[in-house]
């Protein structure tokens, strides 16, 4: 990348808004937020990431691994055993997810206190 | 909500996962991203939000004014004007989003370089 250029996720053409929608996405996010928690075969992931189908995760994962923010790790043990980790980038990058996803978690009160006004001007 | 339940992104059913959406989703992201930098108009907001649709940022914009993250503020001039601001719990919301928009902006050599490499195994 031409270092003199900078990038800005609120430009439609900028390659950063798709590495934000990887991180931040659907299951892009819950799985940086699992593997925060530590190292993770796949079946382990899927149980963690409620909800998501194995092909989903499986996409999830390529992204992730392709953007470097995870590692598939094949250990040379018969059967192998393949491990999901992230690397320092994607360490630092759940780091700030989970603060925002801790944050969400705990506002829940208010918004749902917020939604229910909401709802009730509209009824 | 019954303060005795903990909210949990990671269970499928539980609504925090759907408010997380509406933070991280591809266009409210970006639209409180925007909001971080000040109050806006609806048209200022779609200039800034490059690429998104009026019908698209209106959905956007009426979801986080839901979740009590946006205030749409109707001014009683003559002809009426309508901002849209952060409430205090959007605006903190806003701010971990921004650090994250941030990092991922900053990590793009790095991001690239690790998909140069990847999709070199592929070929």
């Amino acid at each position: 990348m031409d270092p003199a250029l900078e990038s800005d996720v609120f430009a439609r053409a900028c390659t950063s808004r798709l590495v934000l929608q990887d991180v931040t996405g659907r299951w892009g996010a819950l799985a940086l937020g699992a593997l925060h928690e530590g190292p993770a075969r796949f079946n382990a992931l899927r149980r963690r990431v409620d909800g998501v189908s194995e092909k989903m995760l499986a996409q999830t994962l390529q992204a992730l691994e392709r953007d470097g923010f995870v590692v598939r790790d094949v250990q040379g043990t018969i059967p192998p055993k393949v491990e999901y980790r992230l690397t320092p980038l994607g360490a630092r990058l759940a780091e700030q997810l989970v603060a925002l996803i801790e944050l969400v978690e705990g506002s829940m009160g208010e918004v749902l206190a917020a939604q229910a006004a909401y709802d009730a001007t509209r009824d």
